[in-house]
């Protein structure tokens, strides 16, 4: 780092190392394009090709960007991970997009990048009608992208944001470094370990969904869009096309599941570190939820228009969907009138866990800010008193604070800024409000006549389909590591 | 405050202060109340008799307070500075709002509360309708209301905040304490001179608008709402019935003046410290104020319906009126289509300076908030160098970006919790999250057919109308002041 030449070197071997890496997701992600062939094939639709000719445009683009920066070096810097982290979710959404182009459903490149970064994101928001009638391939497809999204985020939050430093998460990196460090010592087998759960977790929620009576089909693929917290469903109702209370529990059960922290079942499992029901961060989540629901639910049942255990079946399905940011909808809850509509907006932004599939502010952050909360009412109260916050067992220092809140402030100031990006497209005050959160937490239905629970995305303008897609990678990657390359210090020299 | 006896006599001590400080605001306010009784012997419309009767209940409730806490103390503990300021603004509001109840225009104790409320906060949402034909002594006293306010809450901001740590007011005691001492060496100076200050600025705001053609009436009951951020009008039609592009620049610039903190007027005026163009709150605001006038009006110019001019006097006086919690409207703003009810949603939550009448965020919390995201965006790229925060001249410890984030989180929350509030009494999106942001931020209009600038909350249900008043005081009080004494701690012995 002494010389200019050193630097250079060592900028140009980043450099190179990002479009490597690049190519190499690109490559993965055409092999991935092969299985919904295999369906295409059973079901003999005749979609196989869109998926062909995807996986070829994409593996020759990928193999390209790989042969150009052939390169010994593996060290990615600082500004190179930003880089890296952001491009490379970028540039999968693009590509992932294809398959919809070539598709005989016939897209246009705007909706198809809209529902490619909607499932890529785990969001889940579609423009797509008629999903009934969609070729199998593509819905696989969309399921796939969910799921591959949802377990490349938890590797993104698990490996890379903590070092980034980015909206307080680096309250986690302490604790893998400091204290898991012997349970699990290297990322790669972090990585492993990860992908074994969710591929557990998946295959259950598949299993318990057929044993409720879906069909393998659906089955697998609503299971990967329920442990991804997605939301991308293969009926135009949602789970409103499955009138079984069993299969409605089942997805509250492992949308919860897919909101916690991936790392945590890995530590439960092994019986080592703090499990599962210690965190403080899963227990008030649940604890929230369940809350949430049995309130609502009284409520529900008090209009008349349920019975307790109906209504809870109805609140804790659609809470617990909108606030892992999974996104699928039993029923319009908007119908139930303004009270519901407005603790439906509140729930769009609180989202679940880190280290999880879900979006929106996290759990951790709310605590973060509930523990600043109270110890300000003491230092108001006894000016003198040195205040020490908490977290659990953790000790919870400026640095952390200053990035929560400042994660918490951006979010919300980008939601109004996309929100009135919205409007200027003549987007009425709720639909552009609810479209902004829904995108930037990751949910997916918005509130409102168009795009709300019973509505989508399909006859919104491409301005907003476009804007709204940049909001879900931005949602999805906290912010600052898509923000930061936007300042002028990142490209210092 | 070694032994329990001690303690015990300062409790008691600090109790009776409490009555006899709200005893003589009470004492002062029937006073007040004795000056609408001129205007309705003028005018001869014969409703002198509701300020004479509300003027004797409110001075023997105040007279008995200050009798029966007769004490030596004049020490206020910590405990009690909160007890006073919040029950001391609730009493005077519960008061003034007796005139509405006797007067001519028989309003029910609930709306006449609402209407006192609003106009002591300076936020101006009003349930009057027909307010052309009301008796001048009533319009009189609703403006009387928020001069009164205004000054105020000017005095409780430089005088009571700073030292309860609420909301990152310590900057500024930071500021009176270190820097300005030789200028205004006590409280009871400062009071003096920033009440000459406010006087002065009514005065001559009235006479502008006398020159603009106003009646003395009018221009007086302007003046006083103008000064006060408040925007009570004497007229249904706000500053609409008055189409005339000079009188409303001149409430252009008088609002404004009244958002810039009232201390540095007499800094400047004695040509010591800080001046009003060297400090970076104001110069931000009247910036950020003048952006979004121009962006707005040749946004509105393109649209074709007015020429630049033209739309440069709408866009500068309702945005102007909006941000500095004003809450005048010269025209429906909302048949501007969405674009333009996007922005005003968003200028409302934005407020003025503090340290002026103004409600709302406050603009040093946002710099605060900017400085803190520049900080974090090269804490995040150079890890390892510490930063440190500079507000203009001031460094900006971790205390006051702790209570600053703690204020906006807050801040929001309370809205969001306010507007559910609403909507459990069957209030519309919209309605509900707009009416709780302009209750909280004090400016007056909220968004939609029912509470928008053309219309007001004569409709709402009595629910609503209770909880946007205590919004009111929440907001005005800078929420920490009020939200300290429902912990557990404040009650603690």
């Amino acid at each position: 780092m002494d010389g200019s030449g050193v630097k250079a070197k060592e900028t140009t071997d980043s450099t190179k190392v990002v479009g490597l890496v690049i190519g190499a997701l690109l490559v993965t992600l055409s092999v991935l394009m092969l299985v919904p062939i295999l369906a295409e094939i059973v079901a003999r639709t005749g979609d196989w090709e869109a998926f062909l000719f995807s996986a070829v445009i994409t593996a020759f683009v990928g193999g390209v960007l790989m042969l150009s920066n052939q390169t010994e070096s593996r060290d990615l810097n600082h500004r190179a991970t930003f880089m890296v982290t952001s491009l490379g979710w970028l540039t999968v959404s693009a590509f992932s997009a294809l398959p919809f182009v070539f598709s005989l459903v016939d897209m246009n490149y705007t909706d198809a990048f809209f529902e490619a970064v909607s499932g890529v994101t785990t969001t889940g928001s579609t423009v797509m009608i008629g999903l009934d009638r969609t070729p199998p391939g593509l819905l696989l497809w969309r399921s796939l992208l969910q799921w591959m999204g949802g377990v490349g985020i938890i590797l993104t939050a698990v490996a890379i944001l903590p070092f980034l430093r980015v909206g307080g998460m680096q309250l986690f990196r302490t604790e893998s470094s400091d204290r898991s460090e012997k349970v699990l010592p290297r990322p790669g087998q972090i990585a492993v370990a990860i992908g074994e759960v969710y591929l557990l977790l998946t295959l259950l929620c598949a299993l318990a969904y057929i044993v409720g009576g879906m069909s393998p089909f659906d089955a697998m693929n609503h299971a990967m869009s329920t442990i991804s917290t997605g939301g991308y469903s293969t009926h135009d109702t949602s789970f409103g096309y499955f009138d079984n209370a069993f299969i409605h529990w089942t997805a509250v059960v492992f949308m919860i599941s897919g909101a916690l922290p991936l790392a945590l079942y890995v530590q439960t499992l092994r019986g080592v570190g703090e499990t599962l029901w210690d965190d403080p961060q899963v227990r008030s989540f649940v604890a929230m939820l369940a809350g949430v629901s049995v309130v609502m639910a009284l409520w529900l049942a008090a209009r008349g228009d349920y019975g307790f255990f109906e209504a809870l079946t109805l609140t804790a399905f659609n809470v617990t969907s909108i606030v892992t940011t999974t996104g699928f909808a039993s029923t319009d809850y908007t119908l139930w009138g303004p009270f519901a509509i407005m603790a439906f907006f509140i729930l769009m932004f609180l989202g679940g866990c880190t280290g999880s599939t879900s979006g929106g502010m996290k759990m951790f952050r709310l605590q973060i800010l509930g523990i600043l909360f109270k110890s300000q009412i003491r230092q108001t109260l006894y000016p003198h008193v040195a205040q020490t916050l908490r977290y659990g067992e953790r000790t919870v220092n400026r640095e952390i604070v200053f990035s929560v809140a400042l994660f918490v402030f951006v979010y919300l100031a980008s939601i109004l800024v996309v929100a009135l990006a919205l409007a200027a497209f003549g987007l009425d005050l709720v639909t552009a409000l609810s479209s902004a959160v829904t995108a930037m937490a990751n949910v997916g239905p918005g509130l409102g006549h168009e795009v709300g629970p019973s509505g989508n995305f399909a006859n919104i303008p491409d301005g907003p389909k476009l804007i709204l897609a940049f909001a879900m990678l931005l949602g999805r990657l906290e912010l600052l590591t898509v923000l930061v390359m936007f300042s002028k210090d990142y490209w210092a020299r």
